[in-house]
């Protein structure tokens, strides 16, 4: 159901259509997990569409985290230019085994396959800079707290009390922080 | 990495290969969450292996939950058989906008697109049976609540507090019940 | 050369673009071969536009056929609900070999591969039911019969009567039944 | 469930790997339908293997028919390379509709789309030769009467005699045929 | 960002869509190259849209090539109708290892895989006559002195002189003949 | 023909798998073209089978020249680290469009569409460092002056001859270069 852009004529395309400016800036990391994700996806740079890949910039405060999500068109392959990055993803149904990772400058690191859940965290004490390709132009994210305890309307809680074996209470302040 | 099944000599192939036996049983639902997945995946059809489909019987005791859980390698679509069954499902980040849906009796519902999490819920006094069909011969299953409070090894605990904006004790409580 | 329907506006999709319902209702089987599919295809459900899959329900009446036809565009998967249903399929040149099985409530059966003309046949003194799942939005069915013999404009006798050695009297009495 | 041949280490691979002789010598039209197809699939031409690709040259004796068949597995397009050919090929339900074209020497033509029943059929007094090239190394070919009356074991007759409308005696006769 | 053809209502669609006529006519040679490629792809046969295949004739004259060249979207397979041609193509770094074969009438040849340069000889005294098919309606074509000496604006000097490590005269002179 | 490497046991896959280290050390340049390339590659990175994607480091000292090449089986975007970066693109034939850029630190560039002939060009005094990311865990690369020119076996002068409008001298002169 969801349409591509309209296509540009080829005639009118230009260099700058391949082009997106501004990947160096850092992040603005000051929020409550410490994190900031620059995307450079075909809603970025229009020239990605119709192609299977994007890219985008990852900062992370000390200690900041950028929490457990899914991309659900795409995996994931990352290098760390700047600090020391611990990465996990866990597997699906039946064993959710934890693959998990301490990055340093230079390690490159593939979130395998499409579609699981992982994260990163900043385990130093300066920044955290990384940049990662994606195998869409439109790889999607899903954090999975926003997912589940944010989204618009409300997960009826009963869904949530049995799901997380939590009662209303807990259930009820986890919605109020999403 | 994961490779696929070796394959069967195409000549001792019989019609045997193409069969499953047994979705019209009911699952135990006397669990936590009050049901029960059948999967006809690859696994348990072997004439499924090169296939981009499979199917699944769901049945869901009377106000019991399938939690609520992402398909990283499928798109599923699902016709209720018998009972009355909410169903939902959130879109990606920065909307997380919740498609719900109350299904009745012949009621088919697609849940849209691949990836996404989605959750099914029994409003009523009768159990719920559903078959579903599903992308691809082995879709796989992440359980959000196994996969995040429930992997082995654990998920540092300074990483959920992060995500979840909970404090210690909840994020102790939470990984003591997956 | 034959486009998609033109997608909705993502803003206005709602919970009801992926809804069908109906499926519960047994087709009527008052026909020449006792049988009758109703399908859940993009045309009825506009959610599965985009996406590889679709379903259709099965009626067959005692001893009625669902008449050796392919589906050009996709695999199916198909489990019983109610009833005795000989299902077969016939392998491509030069073997042309024949994989036949009877199928009793709850067996699942996969008409491998794509593109295989295959049927479907009531054993029994009850009606049947079956639920089957197609790999794409769209299948399209062919039946062997009406494409041969009852397309329009006829195709020539004397392609008929070469392909099917039949004399010219047994090929327009043919073209007459379709 | 069918592997694809094992590779061969691309080491040893050499030039004749890629190579197939004979496509220029006629084949033997002596038969009943008065046709004959000379594929070059990956069979034939292992460097087709992984390859989407395939040729054939097909001759039809004058007034000879290449039946009706369908290719589960591939579009076909083709050229005259001398000789009056009629082709045709006839869309899925509900329209069945039977497109129709005289062929001369150097016409080319795309039997859209996959999976769709076709023939061909020499018009004229002189022999057809026609090249075919395959979106599939292995696009399989399913001959319409060979599969219906000549499946191996036979499909029972109570199947046919629904599907095509026709008494015992000339479903046993069609199948004697075959 | 190259979106297809418009396509055409379905209803509309004839048979004339699905057909070109003239590959029969040798294509004009006398050129720098003594060479002619006669394409039938989607903007010669709109019957293409939507397809993975296309065709092509190719006609040298004794002695003349078809250049080194590459089709970034397809892989291609062809057969010789007339003449004896040499064939080649060579494989990615670090190997650039060169595959070359003498082909008669008759003969057919893979250039494989997908992107590799490839070139065609006439080593004989008469005109070559060869039929291609191609792996994609549009499989595009890269020849690689008008790509790298004739690309409008012109590459830079500086660029050609490191890359083909020659002098600005001998670069300027070979920008001067494409 | 070319088949994966044999893949590791599911059960046997840890993090490490997972991971390359060195991409923040440098490329020698001190070669004839004043580049390098560091792939990240499947060969590199066991993670990366049956994945879409790798990645790349490039170095360019001042002045050097990342030679005109193609990727046969993937799409590349890249950003810059360091430097000033000149990229361009030819497009096919007819138009051999040349588009072309300078990029400077935090700039990311889509080399559009796949298969195309592409070039990087240091064009400042210090030296570029550039992070890529290509659509196959295996894209290849086809440097074009080693493939035309530097082939093993040689391809005939006389095939050079005609398709670059070079004498004898000028092509044994480029062959003794590669």
């Amino acid at each position: 159901m969801l349409g591509n852009s309209v296509c540009k004529d080829p005639k009118l395309v230009e260099a700058n259509d391949f082009l997106f400016s501004g990947l160096h800036i850092a992040g603005n990391t000051t929020n409550a997990v410490g994190s900031r994700v620059t995307p450079v996806f075909a809603s970025q740079l229009r020239g990605l569409n119709t192609l299977g890949i994007s890219m985008a910039r990852v900062d992370i405060a000390p200690w900041g985290v950028n929490s457990p999500h899914s991309h659900p068109r795409a995996t994931e392959i990352c290098t760390v230019l700047e600090g020391t990055l611990e990465v996990g993803f866990i597997t699906s149904n039946p064993e959710n085994r934890h693959f998990c990772k301490v990055l340093h400058k230079g390690d490159v690191f593939v979130f395998l396959p499409i579609g699981l859940i992982h994260y990163q965290r900043n385990i130093g004490y300066n920044n955290v800079v990384a940049i990662a390709a994606l195998t869409s132009k439109n790889p999607g994210a899903i954090t999975i707290g926003n997912a589940v305890f944010g989204a618009t309307p409300e997960i009826a809680s009963e869904v949530l009390i049995k799901a997380f074996q939590l009662d209303k209470n807990a259930i009820n302040y986890l919605q109020s922080k999403f």
